[in-house]
């Protein structure tokens, strides 16, 4: 019998990408779903593209015997989501998507997102989810926080170039650039079809995006001393997908065999051969994260690009990845399907 | 001294879009501009693309002194205006862009709008906004009803053929695929660039679509008896333009030329060669309606392809000939600005 | 072993579909990949989506060995692909997917595409690709003729309802809304991003649209008289999807219960509840398709909706589900992948 | 009698974008539209969008009377935009809109372009035609070189920080998100619809854009010694709009200040309040330039944003801003258009 799957919060964007995944997935059927104020509804009144599949109707969450749950994905904002997970049996395996977790620092959790962490024990118990990096731990563990989208980007970026000490510190810049479902299904005026399509801008800039919280924690982590990025996200019109553009010093053929090095091995990181660099298209509607690595025409400068799709990757994908090692799935499983283009 | 311009509702696409035009218009200044929720604020904080512009802020409808008003423009909703205009000076011009005074019947309204009129004698008073046809009513009028964007289009295709009598008045189809802007700047779910982008859907279809009471309205009158159109609208990822396929049965040459010489003096009305059809591409921006005729393979059925930009000819393009024409302004005044294209 | 498969014009969209889709089949393995210009290309550099895979390289036709292969793909331009299928083994199971044999009729050939059939013999032999309706003939077809994507959409709104005789045959109108990748990978003005993005046009208007032929074959054999119906193409800002908005007579309930009946066991043809229309969003990157069925409020009118995704329904879904019955695989083998959204 | 005006190829972006634009200029009138391929097609057939207008048809530069013209705009590609400059009348006012006169160092422009410029004396002729910054040079012009658009935002973000000193000259960074009808309307597979749509990539990565070539020149020549910027242009799916993020190292308010009044009196730069960014949809069919400062949270790190239109400020609108300035009209005659939004 297949491992009976909850997903709390299914009638956001990352909730139904959950379900697309699972769709396929041999091991694991999905058994509740639940959403606020949407429960009682169908799924495919709710997201009409997953009617083709036999799935429960979306109810409270207090209407979910979890005792029949193997594993629960959380899907629900980084507030509500702490609450739910601390009410929930503590036998239970969960993959929380939100922001709750990501932090293991209970200051840090307080200066970026502007209140106290509600339940720090869980807090601690929590591993972070960026899978390629913390596989052990996660395997083991009970409770699962995902990254951010962008944080994820910029972290297969940087990573091993920072635990190789090939890059300078102090001289990180990460401009980013990120689809529109990022920002979820919430109706707001400045995600208007109207207000987006056909232009861009900058949001959140000079150091106030949160996902700058765990790019301090684990660049600081990993280098053993303070490293602080910066970093310049931009809203584009497209759907799917974060382009990160990370500049940085050192040498460029060096940083580029570091990566690669680092990734050879990996189902899901791809790095580019020298000088090509790669674009959102080729891994919208995938787990994949293409980097591609070039040198400046000044001399000591580099640039890493790393594309990946924010929905998928950097959240539902990676998450169902992480689901797959706590319930020791083969990690890939569900997860090989290729992108979609055009 | 520029006639003085009131735009009240001045925070929504139409509003917007009147400023925009009246910034180049040589006899009208904008004196003032209401908006109910974002009174208080400048103008540019709402829409930055007229940030070069030398505009009033934002006020409520009760702070502004109409006697220095000359005309004033109503972007409001239908409900809202019918109680806004009655309590405007009796003497003051205004052009209403909203649905609330298009429909002469009292019947005819309360059936599509699901409620009575507020105020029939408004409703008697106001003239039907459609400048050329009703450009004499107009001139003399106090307060003029712009039409239904969608409703304008349509009429455009049709309303020579039904005076002309050289089609079936109980064989026409409107299939109509519109931009999405004209669902105007609400925060709704189903207006998100996730939402919409990238596909396409039907809306308010099987007869229910409102702007059938003026399609009804007009063609009945125009034809001496009753004619009841099948009108189709779909919802297109673009943000401007109305794309409406008419399909009529007649003779095709014949049609064209009824279309050519209805049209060949008038300024925004392009009747293309027969055979040619129109792109909404080509009137983006503009004041413009393109109009194309061709033959089907099967005798006695052509289509009638007609364009419009929405925001533009369709609403507030529309109400600037208007207004030029009760000021006694050349009508062309401030609306010969090219389309914008790519 | 799985088994072997060739694909011939892999360089282009419905070519690259087949790999996308073949990737997470488990009963069939790419062996062979041709491209004519592109030939020597790795896959990965003509579309780096599929980099993930361990595809051949690009050769010429000739170089394959298709005594290897178990089942060919040809997504060649029409007049190519009769030369090329007719060079092929003769045992060689073959599905087609340009317009080469598509048309039983030679004459019909002829007129619609302009130029003798070259190899009438295999325009005999081939069977047309619409998988719900001939089962049975593509079960024991060496050659297999893919549909057109407009006329596969158009024919699951409306031959069941032929068949049942519960519509006026000389009452039909398609209006068909197209994204652009039906129109190919070649570098054509009209086809740029700055052409097309944010607007829409008609095309091969007035009864010249090619897919007409197939429309005139299937509906005429189904009803047993001459059927023709009104085409009006029109080319959408989206890059996938078809919508075919249909206009037919007779009684709206009794067209909904005749597509439901006649659908019902079929496991990508949904039939949405009486009234509910659907959205090219809903299927998009998947091999379903929905339909929807309203009543107009002019009484015996009704309207159809149909959508599915013109490179995998309406191509590359749909020949993969033909090689499938062809090889005696589950028909659905690979083809469950959910649709991608937002 | 208003001044004719030539437009030499006509049948790009550019071409028309004037068109358009002195379509409503009081004292201009387009007497001639050269094209190449188009040669002896109407205007209105090759961009509909003008056809309101009454324009000459498309001839060969050979078939035009130059004795008749008061000043001829040149948007050919600059290879052959040399070779036609130079055949010119020498009394003529040219502004050329291609890199043919751009750099005034022989060899820089051979470094850049891959051939020793053709005609060196039309070379040291020709002005720059930066406005802002060429202003007296450009009245007393015959030959003006507009700016690439992609230099020129970069410029209108760094020139005056450059030239009061106030940033660190070897820590510039400029990270370019540009639409896609900077690459023109030529046929290129990377251009289509189905290529670029609802994703992003990098393009002439690594120092290798030759709009660098303008950078190094010009901040070179401000700073008195040798300035080499880091330049990683984005392609992104929107029609119009450059937006350019520029990472400098100085102090923040100082580095606001000192743009702010450096642009205080310019009718189309327009600096924001301290801490706001801007968007490229504001400005969208404009001649504005739109610019926001903040500062990081690393201390002495500040991001300046500037945006523009590329076909407008970037190319066409700089063009007759620069043809006002060579005829005497007053310079912002004919340029006053308010963006278009949504």
């Amino acid at each position: 019998m297949p491992y009976q799957i909850a997903i709390l919060g299914a009638s956001g964007y990352t909730g139904a990408e959950l379900v697309r995944l699972i769709a396929t997935h041999p091991h694991m059927e999905v058994a509740a779903l639940s959403a606020d104020r949407k429960a009682g509804m169908e799924m495919a009144d709710v997201f009409p593209f997953l009617r083709h599949l036999n799935l429960p109707k979306l109810v409270k969450i207090e209407e979910i015997d979890f005792s029949k749950i193997d594993l629960c994905f959380c899907a629900l904002p980084h507030g509500t989501s702490q609450e739910v997970v601390d009410a929930l049996p503590r036998t239970l395996k969960i993959v929380d998507l939100s922001a709750g977790f990501r932090l293991r620092d209970a200051a840090a959790y307080e200066k970026w997102y502007g209140a106290p962490h509600v339940h720090p024990d869980l807090q601690a118990e929590a591993v972070y989810g960026l899978t390629e990096f913390y596989r052990a731990e996660i395997s083991e563990a009970r409770l699962v926080a995902g990254t951010g989208c962008n944080a994820a980007t910029g972290q297969f970026a940087l990573r091993p170039l920072i635990a190789a000490g090939v890059i300078d510190l102090d001289e990180i810049i990460i401009d980013l650039k990120a689809g529109v479902s990022g920002a979820g299904r919430s109706a707001k005026e400045n995600l208007l079809h109207a207000e987006l399509s056909g232009g861009t801008h900058t949001y959140s800039m000079g150091g106030k995006h949160r996902h700058l919280g765990e790019f301090d924690q684990e660049f600081s982590k990993i280098a053993g001393r303070s490293v602080h990025v910066q970093f310049s996200p931009h809203l584009l019109p497209m759907n799917r997908g974060i382009l990160a553009t990370v500049y940085v010093r050192g040498n460029p053929a060096q940083i580029h065999e570091t990566l690669r090095a680092a990734y050879v091995k990996e189902p899901f990181l791809r790095v580019l051969p020298f000088g090509s660099l790669p674009s959102t298209r080729d891994i919208a509607g995938s787990n994949f994260c293409h980097i591609g690595v070039i040198g400046d025409r000044l001399p000591g400068r580099a640039v890493v690009v790393a594309v990946l799709d924010n929905l998928n990757k950097g959240s539902s994908g990676q998450a169902l990845q992480n689901a797959n090692l706590m319930l020791g799935i083969e990690e890939t499983t569900g997860l090989m399907l290729a992108p979609i283009f055009p």
